[in-house]
């Protein structure tokens, strides 16, 4: 299986925020914005796979500044690193609001995707690697956050968790 | 402002997976779920605070169980901790085979609201007082997932997050 | 086939009304939630049945009070009555407007469903046995009710609705 | 006001089984069919009394056969009689298999609505003067249906229901 | 194959344009227009061909007036044209604001419709034959119009398009 | 008013195709993807005018491939030439069945938008000034697209269309 970049994953995904997607603030409602992360992001992982797949998780997302009805969400998705069966997929999201040329940054995220057959087998996805530093960054903190989520999911126990202990341990001193 | 019990903001919410709501394998999707997931956390987080909420945040979910088309998805969701102006959420989702009767848990997730007025400011919101051991075991565990949101969302260095640095440090020993 | 309980087949449905589900006065439309009820009650007769079920009918519906947009929906509904291959489902439905506290008693309505197996040919379901007063009172209406929609469908003569003739005949005297 | 006749409020609503308006032996749900004819209902209703108006009621409606996925469902609505300040819409809803030729008459229902200005006050609807013979007979049945909908909503006495009781003391003589 | 008349696959659609329909302006978006137009032609072409049809393509539309929130648009649609395998649809569109009786026509327009089997291979078409003077006229501009789809769309050259060419080289003289 | 370059106002738009955007062949149907196009030439529109902007007519637009349920639709928009108060988009929309990696060209095709304020009166745009090959030979080709919109719109005699009359002329010698 031929090794990828990660920009052969790249996607961006722009929404106009319509009534039925906001709360009774005119806002966009947080739940709604995941979904569309989810979609784009599905798309980024299955470019990087050539492969139907299935979310497996979403990383904590905050969300610091409300979007308002009218205003255009751009969400840009990338593959920052891949694993056997499965991808982790960074997420940046902004909203603008085009008339008035506001626009801010609303959310980065991280959401993994395993690779599936027809039969919801777990298929093995092609490497990644990283070309710019950013890219590299992104690349090496996804075992730290890898960790996160298996200790999470109580997968892992965190004394396992060399790379996420290394956070801790290294300001203890 | 009157405390409150967890029990006055508990909710149940049934929907039923519909062809619109899944993939190419028709399972969930999971950014639907996400979606489903928010709006019962905010009816909770409003019963609580007998006010407007907006999503402030909503922690690592994992998906672990494809949920297929005409399955029933059952959320549970009651307001664990009240801080100043925030509450968190804690949401339980099964999901249901009926015919079959074949049912599995498919997630634990913490959601988190902020109350605000129409303006968009934010509002104090009631304590909570945790009954039974359950919700005061959430209660207690609530303090470090929040120290984690602020970690992840860059707004608390690790050494100060003292709640989640003993899980580290225990175990160190 | 073993004998069940109302209690088995309760369940819960929490709706927000968004947007699109108003009209121009930002008010619910009926039609819409027709459509939830019928979701909410099929769900409650899958349960009862342990089978796929399609409506059969819904009676007469009044709509008293108008529910406003952010308005939380909330619908109970229980299986009344099973027949041979049918069952009847009563539903309560409440709106509250969270903020202000200000909740109504929406409407009471009953909704019948046929179990089918996967030919759409129908299927005997489990007989019900009320426990409480409230129960056995739902289950001997259900006759009654059930005549009234075999009148009102043109497949019973009014003089052979003993259980409903009973109702004018005793205020005649 | 102006009397006006029943076909000035006729209209025709033409919808396509899309897959997210069914269930999982794709057929259409019944509670999408009750939401479409819903809307049907409520412009034919805004025709006669050139005013918003809301539903308040729907009578009994029996689904007797399944409509599938792909068939093009055909609503016709004309208001029936007219009360002071609200009127009640005839609806006659086909189903059809274009491919095939095969068409079948899904549903006949009764819905009201009342007018109501921009406050939600009721405001009086014009008088109808039916034409037709079947127009007629539609306007001297909405007495009845009137009663039942009365006795229903628990708002008359059987006793007081003259032309509803009619009915049954004619048959038992 | 029997040959047809137009009148055979005429048919009315009606909407109500509801908050989601709209832009922030509480307009109908152009986009949701030509989704519902799409439908009805569609509807009207199958009833012709009775078979499957796709949407082969759309004529130039214009949209001059505003639609707004809770308007009823009204579409007409009717085949004008049969070729061999595909069939043109007009489509006449209203937008109606009920209370205050204000009606305008909004478009016509003209969509086009290529008949297929199960395995979207294409299939013969009925011929069709116009009656009155409105149906021979549109039957005879169905020629100027398909050339001039076949240059736009590249597959035809201007100097073969005979009709076409006619309105330029009459008003030449 | 500053001019602008076309670069600033492109955008690029994917969507998968889910089951309600699919006809019973299971390929999307032709008004959901103008529909999406519409949002997405809305959104370069909105660049361009740093306006609120409604849509005023879209070209005639070919579907010569089926586009499938589970395919990513990708949409790239970028505003062409700007008239006094109106501006045309360009759109190019590729269809994509990522894992099988067949990509095929679905459709070019050209919206126009008018800016508008909050009264729905026009309002003057920027100018545009194309820099690449491609953008001036779109640039150029605007003004027959246009003239071609008024000749069909019946707001001007095919005889003044001097660009659009130079195409037939030419060839006739």
């Amino acid at each position: 299986m031929r090794e990828k970049h990660p920009q052969g994953s790249y996607i961006t995904m722009n929404e106009l925020v319509l009534p039925n997607d906001t709360n009774t603030l005119h806002n966009l409602m947080g739940g709604r914005l995941l979904h569309w992360m989810d979609i784009a992001a599905a798309i980024s992982a299955q470019k990087h796979c050539n492969n139907i797949v299935v979310t497996a998780s979403v990383d904590n997302v905050s969300f610091s500044h409300p979007i308002k009805l009218g205003d255009v969400v751009t969400i840009h998705a990338k593959v920052s690193r891949a694993f056997n069966t499965s991808v982790e997929v960074r997420l940046d999201v902004w909203a603008e609001n085009i008339p008035s040329g506001h626009k801010v940054k609303s959310n980065e995220a991280y959401y993994t995707f395993v690779a599936v057959d027809d039969d919801s087998k777990t298929v093995p996805v092609p490497a990644i690697i990283p070309q710019t530093e950013e890219e590299k960054e992104l690349f090496n903190g996804a075992l730290r956050r890898r960790q996160l989520r298996l200790i999470l999911g109580g997968k892992m126990k965190p004394d396992d968790a060399t790379e996420l202990k290394a956070l801790f341990t290294a300001v203890k001193q």
